[in-house]
């Protein structure tokens, strides 16, 4: 990808400030919104299904996190997807779990083929489980079988772009190498640090950094998505090399949101590990 | 102000330690309650109809904040409403997102109108959306035509004050520079810094805030709100000040928190920028 | 109890990286996943009750914590428990708030009597509403006159054996001194700083570390428990000792994350302060 295109991507987001509706969960709603505001997003969120059409139609872009669903919830992201979609709003969806439960997989899958969703972000395991693989997850987290690596790189994002043809989106495959592809092209970024999947909330906050990039880059949604993940990553990398003797997962996830919010779009086009894959 | 009043107002609730009764979003109720302890408060969260109001009942105020409302938690402010206004308890409104949908308008002016509320806290969005402006509220923000500046600072203590009679409440309106009045006077307080709308929460801690003052300050409500205004606008300021190069809103949020531990009433009565308008 | 018995149970913890299933709180839900993942756990919260008998299948221990329970989340807690009681999982209870409402208390004791609870983690006033002594709770903080003293101590630690041997768990009473016991033996944990009665999650944190050591820790409940209790608490005592002139509870609460990151079976030996009773 050219660099032009991630700096612009970042760039374009903070001059926009993009208004995001976040339908989440509660676990990580706070991380979320802070990794919103401090990319230069603003974040309203709202599941109430009487609430999210109004909410939806003043913002730009709708994230849908099943990460701690309900039935009621569930027809909020129903209910706002329609009109996100009626209003050509980027619609970003994060199976998270999807695998781990019947109503988790089946809501991921529902909301997939009835809504108008362009950006899926998930582990490999999660991806897999929308395509009727059989059930791997571990929890919310990846089957260590499911690794993206070196080795199967190759085949993963062939897999991601058979997936974003099937689904027509951008599909996100996160993990310690992260592919992103639309049906042509697909991205490994090699940004990012093992210590992301060490506190809650990495894959949802980029979920919904995706869906900021999505609003503020209309028509650009795989740049978009790559600038995301990108950003995210050496969010995590600017932490990481920050930490002193006493810190850990605390500190860590505190630098994280400081290294978003001084990020700008030449920083990542210089931090970013990003190459096109076959 | 009298500075006495300020430096007072904080030392009460040191010395009493409130109980306050939350009804409030799941996106930051965790940096509420910990801003409640920080201060020297002491948070109860409770959103259940069968609950709420048992839990008002051991409570010195209860605090309604409908930043992601839901049918459930509605007919939850209801009942603990009610039966706070019969214990005599300072109900503390904050109408996140009015003028953003009809649901959460309708509930913001719901509330105001059949329970007895006691000061509202809001933009300036948010409180003109309740009384009948055409919405403007941009999601949870402010609309940029409705910032409070020195120029149109007087007519905006005059909307204050006219408000605070309409509702018999306080009003305060919070911005770049906060405005508090009742219906016979009304203050500027010019602490805080922009930064504090870079992390989610601000005013909803605040709303809390201005709930525990309430409680241990019964009688001087005007007093109450305005003390507590200052003191989460110059916990920003301590904040911003100690920020370092590779800062950013991950450590500001925390240096808030720990700003409102150090905080003691002469600290407050010396740093409070507090003006009487008029 | 033997050092030893602490240094591998949390090295059992990291070796094994238990998931642990959270009904919980949406105050604290954020600092329960981040302590659970500083340990070495991997936490999954669900709560609906068409979910969360798929999650606890998954899963190697249940947390049920009624800190913001509702109708919805009480279903959710019996399903999940009961398919948990029928898989040998270890169940732990925060009674949150008992006492405080008819509503909890009796959740709290429905909960107690219907499943297999194996462990009970709460603060005396909540602990003692749950055998019908009259209501004392002060919100969700212990009544003064429930703290547990060095003069009280025996009298506890007799009082948290009775206990145990009733419900057939083991009991943990937190507080300035930390009681924790089966129905056979007593253990005092002095361990902890009073700095973590001022950030909320502190207990909600707890409950879940002793479910995350009661799943790798099979058949040894009591040791589990009082090695998580010992471990929260030296957490806090390092996070205290490195705090500087201008932290306050947002860097503590940080701090405590970090401790529980950097801690493993050897630290936790070398600093544990426990002491059999009677």
């Amino acid at each position: 990808m050219e660099p032009f295109a991630l700096k612009n991507a970042l760039d374009n987001v903070r001059a926009s400030v993009p208004l995001v509706h976040c339908i989440t969960n509660y676990v990580t709603a706070n991380d979320c919104a802070n990794a919103l505001l401090a990319i230069g997003a603003s974040p309203i969120m709202s599941d109430e299904p009487t609430d999210v059409v109004d909410i939806t139609s003043i913002c730009g872009g709708l994230v849908l996190n099943i990460g701690t669903l309900s039935e009621r919830t569930i027809e909020g992201m129903y209910a706002a997807g329609k009109r996100a979609g009626e209003l050509g709003h980027p619609i970003v969806l994060d199976p998270v779990g999807a695998g781990a439960s019947k109503l988790r997989t089946a809501t991921a899958e529902g909301l997939l083929g009835k809504l108008d969703v362009r950006i899926v972000r998930g582990n490999k395991s999660e991806v897999r489980s929308l395509v009727g693989a059989a059930a791997s997850t571990r929890g919310v987290d990846v089957n260590p079988d499911d690794a993206v690596t070196e080795q199967n790189l190759a085949e993963n994002a062939a897999f991601a772009r058979e997936l974003a043809a099937r689904w027509d989106t951008v599909v996100a495959i996160t993990g310690a190498i992260d592919v992103v592809a639309d049906s042509k092209r697909a991205f490994a970024v090699r940004n990012g640090v093992p210590l992301m999947g060490k506190i809650t909330g990495a894959g949802c906050m980029l979920t919904c950094l995706s869906g900021a990039f999505a609003v503020a880059n209309p028509g650009r949604l795989l740049e978009a998505t790559v600038a995301s993940v990108a950003a995210l990553g050496l969010a995590g990398q600017i932490a990481a090399d920050r930490m002193g003797g006493m810190d850990g997962t605390g500190s860590f996830r505190t630098y994280v949101l400081d290294a978003l919010t001084r990020m700008d779009g030449a920083a990542l086009d210089a931090g970013a590990k990003v190459e096109e894959i076959g």
